[in-house]
Order: structure tokens, then sequence, then C-alpha cells
């Protein structure tokens, strides 16, 4: 009476991967997945561990970790310009943030590179960075700058500008920098899942593209139903589900590939990762 | 921008409540809560700590908390007859158990409760109680007998026969004693939660009620995907979700009062436990 076992799926619980959840209600395709809803950081922890079988990563967790794992093609979280929930916001000109304290509001390891990167290369300025909780109020009263992400940065996205503060969107600020769409997270699966697996994971990227194509189709739905609990309302949340990139295509490829040669030169991922995908 | 919150929702995530997961997903109702898919004793303490806001709960934990909780009406796990996976398993005949070890594979309380009163009463037997993990092998090398629930005794009930062992269906027991249906879990709301947020729990009684009725109306479908993932085929699925009673109809409710009142007189519960109902 031997007998699978569901796939261990990871699942952000963040309003920027919503859209792909509506669609696993909608498909039914939860009752094929044991799914782990829960923040990025500790998503990435639990893929890295082997506690999950397939999930989003941060990306630079997958360069870190790509000898373990193979990515699942046409799905990211991305975007191809503004972004709007990740943001770094600043109270004075960012040639001034030299030696500066910047407050890192966010566990996202790939967007507080990005914004240490952006600052130092186009900026030329070294900030004494610190993390903290994401809270802009607490955040500005300890220093100049804060580097934000998900709900409270698509917030300040809103409100920060009218507090007379400088809101910079890093999706935005890499595409106006390389030309190129930026991808903050991927999905991936662990290799040896994989080759034992491969029905399975068919399935379940099959169950992910089918939930981010149906939610996309109904987002004014998917808004609106989101808005009941949420601070946004639903045009706000139908702008932003519209904005966010899920797709990965050559040109995002494009662009994770160029992200991951700007981090490996500054010493932050390995060099010469080639992204490896899982065989659909 | 102040918002509701999503109720904070219970889930038993044990064969037994699979048809009611069934139907939270196809009616895309789980957008709408914060859903803990738990074991029946961690869900019994989350919703006695006020970490869950509505959810199952063990027929005794409910007695004994029922000054904090609401009971949601038309909806429990039990059975008007044989239930299938609550047993006890003996290798000796029951008038012989006096004094001897019986395992208890289970950490339900209400179970437990019943197999000790229906010894006791009915056979005039105390045997020497004992708690361990619920493998029927292991229970039996160290005792004459064994309570089982959930998937180890629905294997229990088609396995054991064969080996020679006597099967008790503790659902079929409670009938043929008191002639009335088993509730081994009913559905409860935190009472302060009910009187703050009314709708919210008429909307997830709502969406467990259609829940309950769509999988029922949908027995075999439901049995064929879970019997992908299980160690049960299709049919024994489907014959069991059909014989569960997620009712709480009249009968139920003096089967409820009937169970209460034996388990008062052990001193188990509190005396005169009148069972209220959140107003849907």
């Amino acid at each position: 009476m031997a007998t699978a076992s569901r796939p261990r799926v990871g699942h952000i619980q963040f309003l920027n991967c919503l859209p792909i959840y509506w669609g696993l209600v909608r498909s039914g395709a939860l009752l094929d997945v044991e799914l782990t809803k829960d923040t990025p950081d500790r998503l990435n922890d639990m893929l890295v561990a082997g506690e999950l079988d397939i999930g989003p990563i941060s990306l630079v967790e997958y360069l870190r970790n790509a000898d373990d794992l193979l990515l699942l093609p046409d799905l990211a979280v991305g975007s191809d310009g503004p972004v709007l929930s990740v943001n770094l916001v600043s109270q004075v000109p960012l040639a001034d943030l030299e030696g500066r304290r910047v407050a890192l509001g966010s566990t996202s390891r790939t967007s507080v590179l990005l914004a240490r990167m952006w600052l130092a290369e186009v900026h030329g300025v070294a900030p004494d960075y610190f993390a903290c909780p994401p809270d802009l109020t607490t955040m500005l009263l300890e220093a100049d700058a804060a580097v934000l992400i998900g709900d409270a940065a698509l917030r300040a996205t809103y409100d920060a500008p009218r507090h007379g503060l400088d809101v910079y969107d890093l999706g935005q600020v890499w595409r106006q920098w390389t030309g190129l769409p930026m991808v903050f997270a991927v999905w991936a699966v662990r290799r040896d899942y994989a080759e034992a697996n491969p029905g399975l994971v068919k399935d379940v990227h099959n169950a992910f593209v089918r939930s981010r194509d149906d939610a996309l189709a109904h987002v004014e739905e998917v808004a609106a139903q989101a808005a009941r609990w949420e601070v946004f309302d639903a045009a706000t949340l139908a702008t932003y589900f519209r904005t966010l990139d899920f797709s990965l295509g050559p040109r995002q490829l494009d662009g994770l590939v160029e992200f991951a040669r700007r981090c490996a030169a500054t010493g932050a991922v390995p060099a010469a990762v080639t992204p490896a995908f899982a065989a659909i």
C-alpha cells in the first residue's frame, strides 16, 4: 500500500504573490500539494535546507545555491520598469549618503544588494547600513534613508512623497541602469527531487503557470477580493498586480544573468552561475 | 486605512476532514480566511488559547471550555453507527482486560474517554492505560489492547481482523450503548470574536457548510483525488467519507448532550454544560 507524497511546495504570503495563490485556489491545485505559506526569507531557508521540494526563492539565494537547485521556466516575481514595492526612501540627496546611516527594513537579500550596488556604482556612496524592522517612521528617525520591500514599500510609494521624502523605485532604477527587467525571485525545485519526480514537478509547474495566467485574466476580481482584507483599495491593488512581472522569458533571463554578473563582481555571490532549468 | 483581518480558522489535517477542505478549495473560500491546517490536539489548544478565532475542537475540549466558546450550528465530525476510524483493538476478550495494559495511541481525549467509560460501565473492567505513538504492531507488543483514531484506525479496521484481532468500532459501540449518534468534534468560535464579528462568523460558517455539502455531492471525485496520495484506494475512501456524519442536527445534539452527561458523571468534564450556539 505504498503511495506517493504530495510535493512540499512554498508560497510567498505577501500581496505580490496573492494572484498566484488566487489561481491555485480557483484551479483546485491546492489539493495536490502540501503548501507552506510563509515570508520569503523563511521559504528561502526551507528550500535550501530541503524542507521544501519546490518554491519561490530570492534571486540572490538561488545564485548562492544553484548547485542544488533547478529553475522552473516561465515563472518569477519581477518588474520591467517600476515595481512599486521595492524602494529606497531618502530624506537627503543620494550623493549625501556617503558614511550616513541607511536602514535596511527588509530581509530580502536581493533588494538590499541591488540598493547597495546602485548607490555604490551609480552614486559613488558607501553608506553605513544597518538592519531593522520595516517601519518607515521609525527607520527615518534613526537613518537618512531606508530600503523597504513588500507591503510597507507599497504604502511608502503612495505616502512618502506627500511627506517630502524622495522615493526611488528599485525596479525602475535597475531598468534605467541596465535597460533590463529585474527578477527579484524565481521558482526552483531541488535537483534531487526533480530527478526522482519529474512528473510531479511538471504538475506543480503547470499549476503555478495556470494560476498566474488565470489571475492575470481576472485582475479586477483578484483585487476586489483582496481589498476586503488589505489596507489598499481595489484600484491600487489592480495597478500593482498588473505592474508586477510574473514571467521569466528571454529578456527576464538576461536581467537575471546581468544581476548575477554584477553581484559576482562584488563577491556577494559565486561567479559564473549558469542558470539551469528543470525539464518540464 | 484601517481594515479587517481575515478570520483565523483551523482545519483538521486528517482524512476525516478532507471532504470539508475539498469544498473550501472548490468554492474559493480559502482566499477569505487565514487557514491553519494541523492535528486535532494542536488545533484544540490554539482555539482555547485564542490563537484561532474559529475551528474544529474535540467534543471533550469544547465541554471543558464552553464558557469561552460558541458552537457553529449544523457542522460536526461524528457517526451514526460505525465510524471506521475510532477503534479499540484487542488481543483478548474485553472482560479479561481488568488490570491489563491498554495502549492509547491517540491524543484524542474524546475517543479515549469514550473507550474508558465503555470498558468501565459496560464491561466492568479498569485496565492500566498508557499513552504511546499510534503504531498498532508496537502497541500490541506492549499491551493487550489499543485505542486508535484517524488513519491508523482506518487501516486497523481493514487489516486487524485478518490477524485474528478483535476490532471494536467506537462509533458503533456508542450507538449500541445509547441509541444515539456520536459526535467526536464540533466547530466552535470564540465568544468574544463572535460578538465582535458576527458577519465574518456567518461567512465562515456558510463556507464550511457549503464545502461539506459540495464534497458530499461529489464523494467519488473527492475519493479519487485523495487516493492519489493516500494508502487507501478510492472505493475505501468513498465508503469512509459516506460513513462519517458531518451534521449536527437534533439527534446529534442529543448524542452530544448524553456524552457530556456521562463524562460529567465521571468527573472528566464540568457538570451541566448547556451547548450555546453562535447566532448565524
